[in-house]
């Protein structure tokens, strides 16, 4: 049961982004620019970056949708989320992601584990100074959403086939039109 | 030195703000709702809990400004500002904070780690469900900011005193308004 008096059925963030849409508001307008806004990154690679980072954070509802949202917006679909996840550095991803997904686990455990020699080889096989950023701050947001939706103990289904209705109207609108009360807020 | 080339001359997140003013913008407007929004929990009380996770991790850049943030807007100053990050439990706030503080600690170390018994504890001293919620987000928030200052390798100055100068400044126009570009994003 979650810790506080949530809406009942809306599952992980939702219960809190319609408790509070007043902190819901800028929590989805970080992850529309984060997540969608326009990147040299694709959305579907920005999307494995955030589901990794909650795999490692053991947040089901995060890890899911996110591999869900990864998955509807990659040629590859889940097989590839999977290798992502559960072994990054041998997935079939570009070289450059497999070195961004290095910092992201290196902030994952602190940021001050992110040492100039995962950047160097980040910036060897092409990565840009805005992705070296994003991938920081995407990894570090996720250590927030994730200790935002487990912190707070929301109901989270454990089933990945769970997320794919949510995902496809995410994948159309974006996190600010498809997160109840954010645009009301 | 810093991971990215970021502007010289502004310490901490303040760099990778003006970086990137598309994040900054929900990034201030999130820390201005859950810090200096309308809430039972004074501004005060609010950045000393930012100030105590910051410390948590380590980082300096996040505790000293939030600590500074903190000195200004409490009556006891510095003193009691340090008695919280050094002895949060008997550190002379309310008892209800200082529950608070222990979820905050809980959330730090990861979401999961917040138990059932501190959740009652807080509800008995008089919390509220939005000053747990708004706890348990401003402590998972600055798991997010000490990650991106720390993941970038921003440069910090190490003299709390060095940081009273813009708390002021914060204290009187606020996160959107204090924190270069992000007005003009």
């Amino acid at each position: 049961m979650p810790h506080i008096d949530l809406p009942a059925g809306e599952p992980g963030i939702r219960g809190p982004m319609r408790f509070r849409p007043e902190t819901a508001k800028p929590l989805n307008e970080l992850a529309e620019v984060l997540l969608r806004g326009p990147s040299t990154l694709s959305r579907g690679e920005r999307e494995l970056i955030a589901a990794y980072v909650s795999r490692l954070n053991a947040c089901t509802f995060c890890e899911l949708s996110h591999s869900a949202f990864a998955e509807l917006q990659l040629e590859q679909g889940r097989a590839l989320v999977n290798q992502v996840k559960d072994a990054p550095d041998s997935a079939e991803v570009t070289p450059k992601l497999r070195a961004l997904l290095r910092i992201a686990g290196a902030v994952q455990r602190g940021g001050k584990n992110v040492g100039e020699a995962d950047v160097a080889a980040a910036r060897e096989l092409g990565a840009t100074d805005v992705e070296i950023h994003d991938t920081v701050l995407i990894a570090a947001a996720f250590c927030m959403y994730n200790r935002y939706v487990d912190g707070l103990a929301t109901w989270q289904p454990a089933d990945p086939d769970d997320y794919l209705e949510r995902g496809r109207a995410l994948v159309e609108r974006g996190y600010i039109e498809s997160v109840p009360t954010a645009s009301a807020a």
